[in-house]
């Protein structure tokens, strides 16, 4: 009788001449491109396989994992940005494209809350549009690496409310807690929001499943979203965070960096505003100066 | 002014330490195994991202394509076991879940067709339902890798017809062109179905546009599918493919072992049939030997 099975380096030949042949089927890529993106995409996720020796009912479960996200998935909710931002995805992927630059401000996760279509305001406005929340005062600069202003530049900014949620979760069609306005002259900007509050990424699906059997929170440190574009200048999208956030060494998305957190000056009810405002109660302040990198 | 960036090595260091972050928040998983995977997948998934230097539109393409398989998945569709297929992933768990054992019949991918309340029928009974395309007569035998016969061994049959289609692609709730039976006290098995053809597979979504943007071709090797399970033997999930099939060596999903290519004798009209039936124009016939190896 023969032996029973095959020594493991016939095996590992074996295994190692199927990756080479899924390879080489990539080979009549006409886009170069393509090419080495997918023939790599082979390679490391054979190499997962094969690590784990991965069972056949385990991965049953990742292509049923992969189809509840995709079931769960429509116009306003993203499980595949989830995904990809608990597993660090989407910040190796910031990572590689928006290396440091000097004293240019650093990029975060842009995450999947973000709209196209946000109402502009003037500086001075107010991007709540009835939001929940402390009112919060936020003032700023957009310069280059250099310190020169940077006038006309477009800012977005979207945040939560202060019960963790985005207007796109609102269930109806009601637009709150974004806009974007345009950096003057001097490069300044304000705008009237709320302070930002702690909330979970969306948890009821696949990705808050995996969270919880791995122990992990679905918790993200608060943050108020911006993107800056200027022309010949690389587009920043950030987040600004809460000095004191119990969260900042915790954050879900792993989207915080030192350099974004910033202070929130909370007043007590009856400080006069910058703007003259009324505000009934307390509201915060914070300063946020913008700092864009060359273009590519 | 500060140097413009990072050097090389402080920029691998940073993303090292995402990576690095991102598998150390799965520590907390109470499943090792679950732990060992999800570190694992994390740390292959950022060597690919790391390794192409991915863009972030690539990224957001990325997305965009679990998206539409997740929206063309339903109940008789499914995207991601396609891809999973022609990235050759399909085929690497087999290799590492089935590893060769002697004789035993080797086997290959399982694919998206199989249904699990298929008809029985009796030994010699005709599975097509219907299903058009030549008859052809399967016989053999299921034994161990002693040579000793498998009675009662559960066979499952599923084939495409000679259209290309099975029948959970016509659209209605026909059942053709599969069904289990049993092996009898001596191990032998036969049942009539129809000549496997070569065919397409599901090509109309994102994965027929990856292969079409790789220059591959979406067709299968003709062959019919098995999986024979019986008590403290492994359950052999395989097919057969037919002898002569100019697309044995260009599987789309990589499933062709040169054990599994069996001779299909075609028999001009007229010729009597094993089993005395009643045939009109040509059929065929095959023989396979089922060897199972022991249960783990």
């Amino acid at each position: 009788m023969a032996e029973p099975g095959p020594g493991a380096d016939e095996q590992a030949a074996r295994e190692q001449e199927l990756t080479d042949r899924v390879v080489a089927s990539f080979e009549g890529a006409d886009d170069e491109r393509l090419k080495t993106v997918l023939q790599a995409l082979t390679r490391h996720l054979h190499a997962f396989l094969r690590e784990v020796r991965i069972t056949e009912e385990e991965w049953n479960q990742g292509i049923e994992f992969l189809t509840a996200a995709g079931h769960i998935t429509d116009d306003r909710r993203q499980e595949f940005i989830l995904l990809s931002d608990v597993l660090g995805a989407s910040m190796q992927t910031i990572a590689i494209n928006n290396q440091a630059y000097a004293n240019a401000t650093e990029a975060t996760v842009f995450g999947p809350f973000f709209v196209d279509d946000a109402p502009r305001i003037t500086n001075g406005g107010d991007i709540a549009g009835g939001a929940p929340g402390q009112p919060c005062w936020v003032e700023g600069t957009v310069t280059d690496t250099a310190g020169k202003p940077v006038p006309g530049a477009r800012i977005e900014v979207w945040e939560a409310d202060e019960d963790g949620f985005y207007d796109v979760q609102y269930g109806d069609d009601r637009i709150a807690g974004r806009a974007h306005l345009f950096s003057e002259d001097d490069g300044g900007y304000r705008f009237w929001g709320t302070t930002p509050t702690p909330y979970p990424i969306p948890h009821d699906g696949p990705v808050g499943a995996l969270l919880a059997a791995s122990g992990r929170s679905p918790m993200r440190a608060a943050h108020l979203h911006f993107m800056v574009t200027a022309p010949g200048l690389r587009t920043l999208v950030t987040h600004i965070f809460v000095r004191g956030d119990e969260l900042l060494a915790a954050d879900s998305v792993f989207g915080v960096k030192e350099s974004l957190v910033m202070d929130f000056e909370e007043l007590p009810a009856g400080t006069p505003t910058p703007d003259g405002r009324a505000v009934e109660g307390t509201w915060a302040r914070t300063r946020f100066d913008v700092v864009l990198a060359p273009g590519d």
